[in-house]
C-alpha cells in the first residue's frame, strides 16, 4: 500500500496525474475492501496476510449453500479451507464445489490443506476422558491444518494420576499444550503444574447435572491454581488450536 | 417410652388408673418434647442419643446473648459444647456462663469437650492452600470435639503434585478424608483417585472473580471424575466433620 | 514394586546385572503403566487394587463400539463390569462380547457381577417420589454390584410425613443411607435428623420450571440443616453408591 | 363518584350548569387524584378503601426526612402507620412528627396502630431457626398491625421433627400459616403436608455459601411437593403478612 | 384415633385385653399407615381428610401404567381424580381402568369429579396473553375439580391497560385471583393494586431469550410492588389452584 | 370521546335525554372496549391510533387457527398485518383467510402491508455475522412493514474491522441503527462510537458454550462503553424495529 | 482532512513538496490522534463533533486527581463537562481546577454546562418509586446538560395505576420517555402501551432478595410485552439520557 | 536425579553400598520433597527449575506474618520474589525481613527482582479504560519481574476506535499481547482481529449493574469472534503475565 501511495505522489510530481484524481485514487486505495462480498458474507481474503491463517468458516447457523459458497471463494484464492461445527449436509454441498475437501465427522470439520508455514515445535493435545475426544480432535485437526505437528494424549484424567505421570516426557516435550477436559476440568491445573510451556485449556460439555453444559469445567479452568493456563470457550477446540498455532509459529 | 406405655396399661389393669386419665397420660408421654424451650430456641437435648452428638450451635445470625443462653443449657446437661461461625463478642458472653469454654479464632469455633465415644480410625484433613486453612481448621477442630483423631495435611494443591505424592502414606492411612480446596477445587478428584476410603470434599470461598465465592470449587467437586467423593456446602468445615465423624464412628 | 527394586539392586550386587541396564529397568518398573491402552481409552486395571472396585464405564458420550471394547477388556481381567448412563444400543454391542451381561433399562445400567468383598451392613436407598425411582435404581443396583445389601424405600416424600415415619425402623437399621429426591430436595434433611448413620443425598432432575433440572434440589441438600449429610451431583445415583459402598466396606 | 356524575347531569338538566363547564367538572371528577403529592412521593390515601389497608412505607432507599414526611401525611388522615425495612435514624425523624409511633428494632418496623377490621382467625407464624426470627417478627408484627391475631412458633426446623410434631395442634388451629425458613427451606413442605389451610412461605437469607442469600430457600419453596404453598420474596415478612391478612379478612 | 386408644384402655380395665397385647395394638394404631403401597408409589388415602382434597397425581416422569394404577387406587376409594402434566399415552392407559375419566389436552389434565365441598366465592383466573392459556386452563380446571366456581379472563396483558380496566368489576368480584403471565410478568402487580382479595401469581414459560423459561416472570412476580401477591412455580397452574381452593374453602 | 361526552351534556340540556340515561351512556362511552374479543384473544383495534402501528401477532405458543383468526380480524379492519415468530403451518392457515399475505421463512414473518405513514430517514440494519441474518431480517422486514426505508449491512463483525470501516458512509447516513450480533456482542459498541444517531442493539443466540443462548451478547451490549446504545431482548429483531420505527417516525 | 490531503497533492504538483515527504505527511494526517494523552487517559476531543456531545467522564474507579485532570482538559477545550458516578472527594479535586462546576449529590453528578444545540421536544423522566429517584435524577440532569428540556414524573408505580393514569397528558406530550423502575420493573410495559414515542427503560437496583441488585427489573424490561421499549444497564440513568438525547436531537 | 540413581547402582556394583541401604536411598531420592514446610505452607523451591519462575505468593487470605515468612524463605534461596493481591499491612511485615522489597500500591504487588532469563520480544499490555489500569499494572509489573520487556497502551477502548488504530504499529510489534477490559470486554476481539500474535484477554470487574463483577467481560472474551484469543480469570493480571511470559520465553 505504501508503494502505491508513493507511486501516486510520484505520478503527480511527474505530471502524469492531476491532484484531484490522485486524491480520489488515494482514498480508494486506502479504503480498498479486501473482502469479497457474497451478500450474506464478506470473505476476508487478507486475513492470511494479517493474521497468519485464512478466514475459517464457522459452520453453525449457516445453510449448506452458504457454507459451500464461502468455501469455494476461499479455495479459489488458493487458501487453506477449514470449516468447523459443520455436518454431513454441509459436506455434501461443499464436496460438489471443492471435490478434494475432507470431512472429519467426529471433529465436525471439513478441510482442505495447502502449503503453509510450519510451526516450530509440537502441539500436544491432551484429553481427560474418552468422551472429550470429539473436542480434542477438533483441536488436533485444526492445529494440523494450520501447519503444526500434533501429539495426541487421550484418557489421562486426574482420577488416575499414574496414566498421566507415565507420559511425563511427551508432556514436557511439547512447545504448547492444549488440555481438554469436561466434568470438573482439573486436568489443566495438574498439567500446568508440570510444565513451563503455555497451556491452553478447553472445557467440554461432557458431564451432566451440575456440569451445566461445560460451565463447571470452564469456571474451574479459569480459577486454576497453576499459573500458566489460559482458557477458551466450552467445546472450542478450534479456538484453542488457533491460539496454540499462533504461539507455535512465533519465531 | 415403651415401658411407661406398658406401665400405664398395667396401672389400668390393676385399677390404679382410670382409662380417661391413662389416655391423657399416654398422649402426654408420646408427645413429650425433649426440647428445652428458650422462646427463641428449642434446645434439642435428645440429639446426642438420637444422632450421636449433642446439638451444635450455628452462631451466625444469633445475638451473643442467645448463643450464651443456648450454650449454658447444653453444658448444664453435661453435653459437649460446639459453637460454629461465631466470634469474639459471642465468646465474651459465653465465657461468663461457661468459663472453661475455649475459642479458636481462625476456625471461628467455641468449644468445651466432654468424654464421648472415640472414632475408630484417623480423619485426615487436607487443604489445598494456606488460605483454605480457616475452613480446614473448622473441620479439624469439630472432628476432634466429636471424638476423632485428626491428621492435618495443608498446602498440598494440585499445581505442585509432588507435595501431595510425597504424603501418600498418610493419605492412605486415613479411615475418612476431608479435602478442603477453593479456586478450581481439584484436590478431591486427585485424592479420590488415590484412596479407597470415602472422601468428603469441602469447597471454600478462597479465590476471586469467577470463583464466585466458592461456587466454582463446589461445582467442580460435585462433578469429580473420582467416584468416592461427596460434597458439603461452601466453607462448611463443620458439616464435613459431622459426616466424617459419623463414618468414623461406624462399627 | 519394593521387592523388584530390591531385586535389581541384589542382581547388581551379585554381578548378574550392570548398573546402566539396572537403571533402565528401575525406571521402567517405576513408570510401569497398569493401564491397557485402547487408543481412545486407557483401562485402569489397578483400580480394583487401589480403590476397592474396578474401573466403571461412564457410558454417555461414548460410542457403542467404544463401550463394548472397554467392557471386554475389563471382563477379560476377571473384574466386575458396571456401565452407567448407557442405553440399548450400547447393550447390543456389549452383549456380543460379554454375553452374560445384564441390562437394567430404567437404571440405564449394564452389569456383570463377580465375587467381591461384601459390605458390612445395609445400604438403604430412599426415594421421595415415583419419578425419582430411575436414579434410585441406579444407586441401588450399583451398590449391589459393588457388594452391598440394599434396602429400597420409595415414595416417602416429606409432604406426607406419616409415610416416612411409618418406616422409621428400616431407616434406623441402615449402616449408610442414600436419599434421592427432586423438586425441593427436603427428604435428606428430614431423614438426616432421624439417624446417626451418614446420609448421602442425591438430587434428581425431577421437577419443572424453577427446579432448573435439579439445581434447586442440589442447592437445598447442600444447605441442609441436618448435619450428617453429604451430596453428590444431580441424578448421580452411581456416585452415591460409590461413596456409600466405600463407607459400608470400612472395617 | 357515580352520584356526583349524576349530580352534574341533574344540574345541567336543571339549568344550573352549562354543558361545557359540566364536561370540565366531569373530567376533573373522573381524574381526581386521590394521591397527596409530596414531590418525591405520591401518598395514596385511597388505598385503605381500595385494598383494605393504608399505604405501607418501604423504608429502604428513602431518607429519614422522606420517611417522616410520608408517615405524617398518613397519620394526618387517621390511617394506621406501618414502615418496613427501616432503622433507628428514620425512627428518630418519625418520632418528632408522630410521637406515639413504636419502633421494633429486630423486625425493622415502625408502626402506629388504629382501629381496623379484625381478621377472622389466627395467623400462625412458624420459623425454622433462631436466625430466622427477624423476618418472622416482621411478618408477625405486620400481621398484628393489619388487625390479625398472631401465634408465634419458632425454632421448629425439619432436622428435629419432634419439635414440630409436638405442636401439631397449634398448627392445625391456624386459619392461615406463614412459614419462615432459610438454608434448605424445607419447613413449608412439611407443614404444607399437615394442614388444609393455605401456607405462605417466606424464604430468608439465613445461611452461607450456596444458600446464595436466600435463593436456595426460595427455589426450594417454589418447588414444594406440598400443594397448598405459595411463596413471597426472600426476607419479605411484610409481604407474607399482607397476603395472610387478605386471606384472614375474607368473609 | 382417640376413641380407639381409649377403647383399648377400657378393654384393659374391663379385663378383656391384657396390657402387653394392648400396648402392641396401641402402637399399631398409632403407626397405622394410611397409605396403599403400590411398590413404586404409596397412595395417601388420608389426604382428603387431612388436607381437604385427595392425592393428586403428578404425571411427569411416571409411566402410563404407573399413572393408571395410582388412578385406579384413588377412584376405588371413591375419591376425585386429578392427574396433571399428563398426556395422551397416559390417558389411554387410565381410560381402560377409569372409563369415565376426561382428558383436557391443552391443560394436560385427566380428571374425574366427585361431589366435594364447594368453595364460598369465585376464583378468577386471569391470563396476560393467548400463549398463557394452557397454564391458565390447568389452573381453572384444577380449581373446578376441587369444587370452585371459576371465572376466566384471558388476554388482558398490561401493554393494553384498557382491556384490563374494562373488566374491573369481574376482577373486584372474585374471592381469590389467580393471575397467569409470562414475559415480564407484570399483570399480578397491576391487578394486585386494584383488589383487596389475595392474588396468586403464576409465571409461565411463555417468552424467549432472556425470559429464561419463565425465570424472568417468576422473579418479577416475587418482587411485585403490590403487597397482596404470592407466587407459585413456573407453569404451575395446579399449584395456584390448590392454594386458591384452600383459601376459597375457608369458612 | 370528548365530543360525545359534551354531546350527552348538550342533549340533557336540550331535554333530549334524561340524566339517568345520560349517566348510563356516559359510563358506557368511557368504558367502551376497543377490543374485539375472540375468547382466546382480545384484538386491540385502537392500537394503530394510540401507538402508531396496529397490533402485531406474536406467533409463538399460538395454534395456527388462533393466528389465522386474529390475522383475519386485523385485516378486516384494513390494518397492516405483521406476524412474528411464526412458521409454515401458521402460514397455511393464514393464507386461507388472507390470500395475499406473504411468508418470509428465514425471518419467520408473515405480513401484508397497507399504506402507512413513512419514517423520515433510513433505518440501517447491521449484522455481525452470516448466522445473525435471520434476526437481522426479522428486524429489517418488520421495519419495512412499519413504513421505513431499510439499508442492510451484513457480516461486518469486529474481528475484521476494515469490513466495517469501509462502510462508514452508509453507517453515518442512517437516522437510526439496528445492530445485530451474537457471540461477544461487540458490534454495537464499535458502531455506537462512530455515530451520533441512536443505536438499538439486538443480541442473538448465535454461539455455543458460554454464549448461553445469547445471554453473553445481551450482557455485553447492556455494558457497552459507547453511550448512545439501548438494547432489546435476545433475537428480538421485531422489538428493535418497533423502537427504531418509533424514532424514525418522530417529526 | 480531505482538503489537506488534496493540499499535499497540490504542493507536490507545484514542486513545493517531494513525494517521499508528502507520503510521510499524508500518513501523519490520516493517523492524527485527536486525543490528548494524559498517560492514564486519552481525552477524545473529537467526540463532540463525531457524536454530538463531548466525552463524558465515568467517575467510578478513577482517583480524584485523575477525574480532575480529565475534567480540566475537557473544560480547557470549551466543552461541556459531565462526570457521572462520582462523589464528594472527586468534586473537591475538580472544584480546584474548575471552580464553577456543580455537584449533584443524589445524582452523583458533577457538571458544568456550555451552550449546545437544544433537543426538539421534551424528555419525560418517570420513576416508579421514591427510592428510584437517584437514578432518575442521574438521567434527568444528564439530559439537561446535553441540551434537553426535561419533565419529571416520580412515584407513579404500577401498583397504584390511578397515579399514572392521572398524568396521561404529560406522558403523551413527551418526544422521548425515560422510565425508571426497580423491583419487578413493570412501569415501562405499562407506559409503553400508552404512547407512540420511544421508551428507554432503566432498571434500578432498588429492591432486595430476589431482585438481585436490579437483575429482575432488567430482565422484566427486556421481556416487555409493549413493543416500543429498549433498555439500558441497571442504574444507568446517564446511558438512558444519552440515548434519549440522541433521539431528541434528531431533525 | 538420573545420575544419582545410577550412582547408587554403581556404588552397589562396587560393593560400596549394600542393596537394602541402596533401596532406601533410592526411594528417598525419588521422593525427596523439594518443598520447605512452614506448617501453614510448603514452599516449592523446585518451581523455578520446573516451570521457569519461582513460586509466586497469592497474598489474599494470608496473614501478613504468613506472607512475610514465605517471602523470606523464597528470598533466602536467591529467587525472585513476587507477591500479588497484597496490601500495605503485608508489605510492612515483608519489609522487615526483605528490606529491599518494593511495593506497587495500585497493582497490589510486592516484588524483589533477581537476574532471570529475558523473554525474546515485547509483551504489550493494552487497557480499555483508565479504571482498568490497576489490573493492567498487575500484569505489566508481573511480566517485568518475570523478565519481559513491557509496552503499556492504556485507555484505548473500542468506543473510540481511532485511539486504538493510531497505535497499530505498537500493537503489531508485540510478540504477545495482554488485553485488559471491563464492561463489555470487546477490546480483545478488535485487537485479536488485527494481529497474528497470541492475545491473552483479561476481563476486569470494572463496571456496575449487569457487568456482574466482571462476568460480562469474561463471557464476552470467551465468545470472541477473533480466533487467537485465550482468557484468564477476572482481574487476573498476574495470570495473564504468567501465560504471556511463558510464551515470550519460548525459543
Amino acid at each position: 500500500m505504501s508503494d502505491s501511495l508513493r507511486g501516486l505522489f510520484e505520478a503527480v510530481r511527474d505530471g502524469r496525474l492531476d491532484p484531484v484524481e490522485a486524491e480520489r485514487r488515494a482514498r480508494e486505495t486506502l479504503q480498498a475492501d479486501p473482502c469479497e462480498n457474497l451478500e450474506f458474507a464478506r470473505v476476508d481474503h487478507h486475513r492470511a496476510a494479517r493474521q497468519g491463517f485464512p478466514e475459517v468458516i464457522y459452520g453453525q447457523g449457516k445453510t449448506p449453500a452458504q457454507v459451500a459458497a464461502i468455501a469455494q471463494a476461499i479455495v479459489n484464492r488458493g487458501h487453506s479451507l477449514l470449516i468447523t461445527r459443520t455436518d454431513t449436509a454441509a459436506f455434501e454441498s461443499v464436496a460438489k464445489l471443492v471435490p478434494d475437501a475432507r470431512f472429519h465427522e467426529q471433529a465436525r470439520i471439513i478441510e482442505r490443506r495447502t502449503e503453509i508455514p510450519r510451526g516450530r515445535g509440537v502441539v500436544l493435545v491432551a484429553a481427560a476422558g474418552t468422551s472429550d475426544i470429539p473436542t480434542a480432535e477438533e483441536a488436533a485437526i485444526s492445529a494440523e491444518v494450520m501447519g503444526n505437528d500434533v501429539d495426541r494424549l487421550y484418557d489421562v484424567g486426574v482420577a488416575g494420576l499414574h496414566r498421566l505421570l507415565a507420559e511425563r516426557e511427551r508432556i514436557a516435550a511439547a512447545r504448547v499444550l492444549i488440555v481438554v477436559a469436561g466434568m470438573e476440568g482439573a486436568l489443566p491445573s495438574v498439567i500446568g503444574g508440570l510444565v513451563r510451556s503455555p497451556v491452553i485449556a478447553v472445557p467440554t460439555s461432557v458431564g451432566y447435572g451440575s456440569s451445566f453444559g461445560g460451565m463447571t469445567a470452564l469456571l474451574a479452568m479459569l480459577n486454576s491454581c497453576a499459573s500458566g493456563v489460559a482458557v477458551v470457550n466450552i467445546d472450542n477446540g478450534f479456538g484453542a488450536a488457533a491460539v496454540a498455532s499462533a504461539i507455535n509459529h512465533l519465531e
